[in-house]
C-alpha cells in the first residue's frame, strides 16, 4: 500500500539524494519530546480497547473531518460531557470510518493512517467499505496480543524517550509507577500550568488551591503563589521532566513589578479581571516561568494562537478537543518583547516557539530564533504538521534561522499508534528538503547526511535536554 | 502558440501523470456557478461589438496592468461616469493594448489571451505591434458571424450551466426571456443584494424602498425589511436561482437580539449610522442571510475583503470596477463565530467562502471548513485565479479541508470569451497538483482520476446545487 | 568549491533553459542602486583592513547567526557604543567564525561568504575550523595588494554605477573627492532624511538646527523646514544622487492640512509628541517628499517594518545595526492611501516598495503597484534577500503585478566583497525562476532571454533613473 519512494521529490536524481540521506536516519530511534499520550498506558500496560475506540473516537484530526462532511459526532461514539456515548458499537463505528475514507485523500491522516495500518496491523490493501469488517477483524486481534501492548508497542517503535503532558496539580503517580517498574522505557513528564495560571480557566481557583495544598504555600500571595509553582516545577523535575508546556492564546507576555503583580494577581484571585486583565496576568506568568527555567533548567515550550472551542453548542455538548480550535493570527515580535529584553539573552534559558500562524515563520519566528540565544523553533505545528506544511517551515525558517536554531521534530499526538507513522513522514520530508538543497548544489551530500542525523535526533534532544 | 503541455510540470513522470488526468477532464462540460456575465447577451443574442469592447474595455485586469505603465483609461476608451469616452475607435485602442502586450507576460491575463486568440479567433501567432491590425481585422470579421453569436459560443463552450450576478431588485426580464425562448442553454440570475444591504452605498435608501415596492412590504419596519428579501430571494428561486452571493469589505458576522436590529436598522433607515455601525448592520445582514438560506435553501457565497476604489480620482472620474480594488488582511476566525454559533452546524445552509488574503488559507479557511459542516471553500479567487495562485490554494488547503469540502471552480468573469480559458487554467493546474500527488506517491493514480472529475465538475454542481 | 549549476532546478530541461538564460546575464554590468557602502572607502581608495574587520564585525547576518548559538558580541570584537572592542585580535575572531561555519548550512550568508572566498580570494576548499589560519592568511595577503583597493575592486566587479545611501545632513564630500578624482568609477549619493524626520530619533533637533544651518531656512516654521528639505534634495541631486530613501517603522501616510501641519510640526520641535503624533509626523513627511519628488524627480524609496533595535541591553551596549532588527506585520493598502489619492497617480513621482512582510506581495504590493503608475516593487528585501526568498517574490508578485512592475535587483549591502555574489544569486534565482516559466510553457525561451536582462540590467537602470 505504502511505495519505498512516499514523499520523496518525483525528480530522479534529487530522489536518489533523498533515498540516500533517509537511509541514513530511518532507523534511528524517536525521540518524542512533546506530545499528549497517556503514562497510565504504560504503567498499567493493559491492552487497548477496540479498533474504534483507539483510533477514531480520540481523534480530533478523523473527527473534525467526518463532521465537517455532516457527519454528528454522536454517530462517532464521542461521549457527551457526561462522559455518556450514544454509539457505543466500535464496529459501527468503523464503518462510517471506512465509508468516508475517501474524505482523508491529501490529508497527512490518510498517509499517518496507511502507514499505521499496514506497518502496524499488517493491512495492505486500502481500507473501504468494502473491507471494513475484515480490518477490523484484524486489528482487534492484534490489540489482543501480548505484542500490542503499550510498552511492547514502545519498545518496538523504538522510541528512546517520551515525554508526556501534565496538569501541574498532578501527582504523576503513573509516572512513579513507570519509573518503579522493571520496564527500562523512558517516560517523562512535562509541566503544563495552564489550568492554574490562565484566569479564563473554569477551575483556575480550586487548581490554585491544590497547587497551595501540594506544596504548603499560601498561594493567597502572590509570592506564595510563584513559590508553589517552583516546587512543582522541582517535584516534576525530580521525577524526570525536562519542560515546561503552556498553551496561550495569544504570545503576549508582559514585565511589571512586583506590586503591580501582587494587584493583579489578587484581583484573579478575587475573580475580579475584565478580558484584558486576564490577558495580562497570563502575559506575566510565561515571564515569570522564563525566570524560572533560568533559575531550574526546565526548557520552556509555548504553543499559542489556538482559538478553542470555536463553537459553542459543541462545546456545551462534547467538550473540549473535538477538532472546534482554530488558529488565528498572532504576533510574536511585540508579544515577546517584555520576556526577551529581561530573559532574552541568558543562555540558561531555552525556550522554544511553536506557532499555528505560518506567516510568522519567516516575518518574525526566524528572525527572533536566529538572533536570541534563548529561542528555538518547535517544529511545524498541529495543522502544519503535514507533509507540504513541514516543507513550508524549512523553506520559510531556513534561511534565517540556519537548521541549528530548530528543536527537531515531535509528534504531539494523543494517538499512539500514530507515532512512528508522524515520525517517518517528519523524517522523509527532511530528507526531501536537504535532496533539493544537495542536488541545487546549497550543500554538498556529506553536509547534507550529517544535518540529516541532526534534525532526526540530535536536535530534538538537545533541546528539550533528553 | 499555445503547448498542449502547458501548465504542467516540467518532470517527465509527473507530467505522463498528469496529461492522462487532463485527458480525462479536458472535455467535460463546464459549470459556471459564479460570474458577471449579462444575462442580456443571451436573452438578446445579439452579435458582439468591435473587438477592443469586447475584449479590452471591460477587462479590468488588462486596464489595470496598463495603467500601471503610465496608459490612462481615457486613451483604453473607458467611458467616464457619464458614459461617455475620449477614445472610441476600437482599432486604436486595440494597436495601444497589442504595443504593450509584453506587459502580460508571466500573468494569466495572457494565458487567457492567447487562448481566446488560438481557440476562438483561430490567431496562432503571438500578438504584437506588427501583426495588431490583421488580428483586430480576424476578430472584427468572427464577431460579425451567426457562430460568434453569445448562444452559439456558449453552446460551443461546452456550458452546461452559468450563474449570473444580479441586483436584489432587478426584474430578471432577461432571465425570464431566456427560460421563455426556444434556447435550451442553461443562465440562471444569483441574488446579490448587496446595494440594498450596505449603509455605504450610495443609493442603499431607493434600493430598499425600492425592495418595498417590489414585494409590498412595509420595509420601514425591520420585519418588512426581511420579508421583502425572503420574497425576492423566492422570486429569484422561481427564475432558477441557486445561490446568494455578498460582497462585503470584511467577514464580520453579528447577531443581535431582534430589539437592537429594529433599532439598528432605524439608524440606517434615518442615515444615521457612523462607520462602526455600518459594519455592524452589514454583520447582522450577513447572519439574516444564513438564517433565510437555511429556510429556503439558497447557496450563500460570501466575497470580502477588497478595498474597493481605492484612488478617489480615479472613481469619481470613471466610477467602479476600473482595476482599483486592493485587497486588505481579512479575520475570518473571529468574524464569523456570531453566524457559525447560531447556524454553522446546521447542514441546511451551505455557506461558501472566498478570499483575497491567501495568509487565511492553511490558517483559519482549511480549519473552518475542514470542521464545520456548513462551510465550503471556494476556488482561488481573482488576483489569485491564476496558476501559481491556484497551486497556492491547492498545497494551503488541502492537508486541513481535503479535497471535498472545497466548491469546484468558477470563473468569475465579466469576459463571455475567455471562460473556456479560464476552465483550461483551472483544470490543467488541478491535474498538475494531483499528478505531483501521485508520483510522490501520496495517491494512488486511479484515486487521482476521480478527484480530477470532482474538481472539474462534481463538486461545483454539487456546492451550488445545480 | 561553487558547483556552475547551483541554484538551478534540478529537472534537466529545466536546468538546460536555466543555463542559456544564465548565459545571457552572467557578464552584464551590475546596477547597484541601493546599498549601505561607504563613499570614503573610493574617495580614500586605501586597502581594507584584517579579514574580520573586513568580513565579520560589520556583517550584523554573520553576527546575529553567532549570537543565537551563544557566542557573545564581545567575542566577535564588535565595539560598544563608545567604541572600545574587547577582542580586537582578527585572528581570533576569525577562528571563531571559522569554528562555527556550519551554522550557516541553508542561509544566503554561507552562499555569498563561499562565493567571495572563491572568486575573490581563490579559497577553493570550504572554510573549517582546520583550514581557518591559512584562509585567514590568503585573504589578509589579498587585502595587502594594489588590486585589492576599493576602486580596483569596483572596476573589477564590473560595476556600472554604485548608489550609497547618505544622511540628509551630510556634506558629501567623499562623493565630491570621487567625482573630483581621476577615476571614473560612478558612486552616487541617495537622499536619506529619516534622522531629520523621525521624532523617535534621539537627534532629530540638532539634526533640524543642522538642516537650517545648512541652507540658511527658518526652519522654525514649518514652511522653512519643508523649504530645506528642498535645498537639500537639490544639492544631492546636484551631486548625482538620484533617489530618496525612508526607512519607516510603518508605510503610514498622510495628508493634513497646512495648518495641522503647522501646528504638529511645532509639537513635533517642542518635544510634546506622544506616540500617534509621532507617527503621524513621519506619515505627513512621507506625503511631503513624494510631493518633492514630483518636483525634483528624485525616486522615493520606502522600507517600512522594522521594529529595530528590539533587545534593549544589546542596544544599549552597541547600539544600532547589531541584528537585532526584527520583521512585522505591515498594511500597505490603508497606509498608502492619502499618498496615493494625492500624487498615485502621477508618473512624475515614482515610489519604490519594500516589504520584510512577505503576506504583503500577493495581497497588497502586487495588486497597488499593478495598478498605480506611480508604484514600483523594489526586490525581495533583507532576510529575504535569499534565494528561497527571492523565488516566493517572483511566484506571488508576478501573476499580479508582471515583470516590468519591479525595480530590478539592489544589493542592500554593507559588505562590499559580496556585493558580486549577491548579484549572482539574484540572476541565478531569476534564470531559475524563468526557466520554469519556458519550460511549463508559460513563456516562449526568446521571451524568457529578454526579460532575463531585463530582470538583471534595465528595470534598475530605469527605475532608478541611473
Amino acid at each position: 500500500m505504502l511505495h519505498e519512494d512516499r514523499l520523496f521529490p518525483a525528480d530522479a536524481d534529487t530522489r536518489s539524494v533523498a533515498r540516500r540521506l533517509f537511509t541514513e536516519v530511518e532507523k534511528l530511534p524517536l525521540i518524542c519530546p512533546h506530545g499528549h499520550t497517556e503514562p497510565l498506558w504504560f504503567s498499567k500496560n493493559e491492552n487497548f480497547a477496540d479498533p474504534a475506540q483507539l483510533l477514531i473516537v480520540p481523534d480530533h484530526y478523523v473527527l473534525r473531518m467526518l463532521v465537517s462532511q455532516g457527519i454528528s459526532l454522536e454517530s462517532l461514539g464521542v461521549p457527551d460531557h457526561t462522559g455518556s456515548a450514544k454509539q457505543t458499537d466500535g464496529r459501527a463505528i468503523w464503518r462510517l470510518f471506512a465509508e468516508n475514507y475517501y474524505l482523508f485523500r491529501g490529508t497527512p491522516s490518510r498517509l499517518w493512517f496507511d502507514y499505521t495500518l499496514e506497518f502496524l496491523f499488517g493491512v495492505t490493501e486500502p481500507l473501504s467499505a468494502q473491507n471494513a469488517d475484515s480490518v477490523y477483524d484484524t486489528i482487534s486481534s492484534c490489540l489482543a496480543e501480548q505484542s500490542f501492548k503499550p510498552r511492547a508497542l514502545f519498545d518496538r517503535f523504538n522510541i528512546e524517550v517520551l515525554s508526556t503532558t501534565d496538569a501541574c496539580t498532578d501527582d504523576l503517580a503513573a509516572h512513579k509507577a513507570i519509573r518503579e517498574s522493571d520496564w527500562q522505557g523512558r517516560v517523562v513528564p512535562t509541566y503544563r500550568p495552564d489550568a492554574a495560571i490562565d484566569p479564563d480557566h473554569p477551575d483556575l481557583l480550586s487548581n490554585i488551591e491544590k497547587m497551595g495544598a501540594l506544596t504548603n504555600e499560601d498561594v493567597s500571595t502572590w509570592q506564595g503563589y510563584l513559590n508553589a509553582h517552583r516546587e512543582r516545577r522541582a517535584y516534576f523535575k525530580s521525577m524526570g521532566a525536562t519542560a515546561t508546556d503552556h498553551g496561550h492564546p495569544s504570545a503576549r507576555t508582559a514585565d511589571f513589578s512586583p506590586a503591580e503583580c501582587e494587584a493583579l494577581y489578587a484581583k484573579v484571585l478575587a475573580g475580579d479581571t475584565d478580558a484584558a486583565e486576564k490577558e495580562l496576568f497570563r502575559a506575566q506568568m510565561l515571564t515569570e516561568m522564563a525566570g524560572m527555567s533560568v533559575e531550574d533548567g526546565l526548557v520552556m515550550q509555548l504553543h499559542p494562537g489556538s482559538v478553542r472551542n470555536h463553537n459553542q453548542s459543541i462545546f456545551e455538548t462534547f467538550g473540549r478537543d473535538k477538532g472546534f480550535d482554530i488558529p488565528k493570527a498572532v504576533n510574536f515580535v511585540d508579544a515577546l518583547h517584555p520576556l526577551l529584553n529581561k530573559y532574552g539573552m541568558d543562555k540558561r534559558l531555552s525556550l522554544i516557539l511553536f506557532t499555528l500562524d505560518e506567516t510568522t515563520y519567516s516575518r518574525e519566528l526566524a528572525p527572533l530564533a536566529g538572533v536570541y540565544p534563548s529561542l528555538k523553533l518547535g517544529p511545524a505545528w498541529w495543522f502544519h504538521d503535514s507533509p507540504a506544511g513541514m516543507m513550508r517551515y524549512r523553506e520559510m525558517m531556513t534561511e534565517t534561522a540556519g537548521f541549528y536554531n530548530t528543536a527537531g521534530f515531535n509528534d504531539d499526538t494523543r494517538a499512539f499508534p500514530s507515532i512512528p507513522a508522524r515520525h517517518d513522514v517528519a523524517r522523509r520530508i527532511d530528507c526531501a528538503f536537504l535532496a533539493k538543497q544537495v542536488t541545487e548544489h546549497l550543500l554538498a551530500e556529506e553536509e547534507a547526511h550529517e544535518i540529516a542525523v541532526d534534525l532526526t535526533y540530535r536536535l530534538a534532544k538537545q533541546a528539550y535536554k533528553l
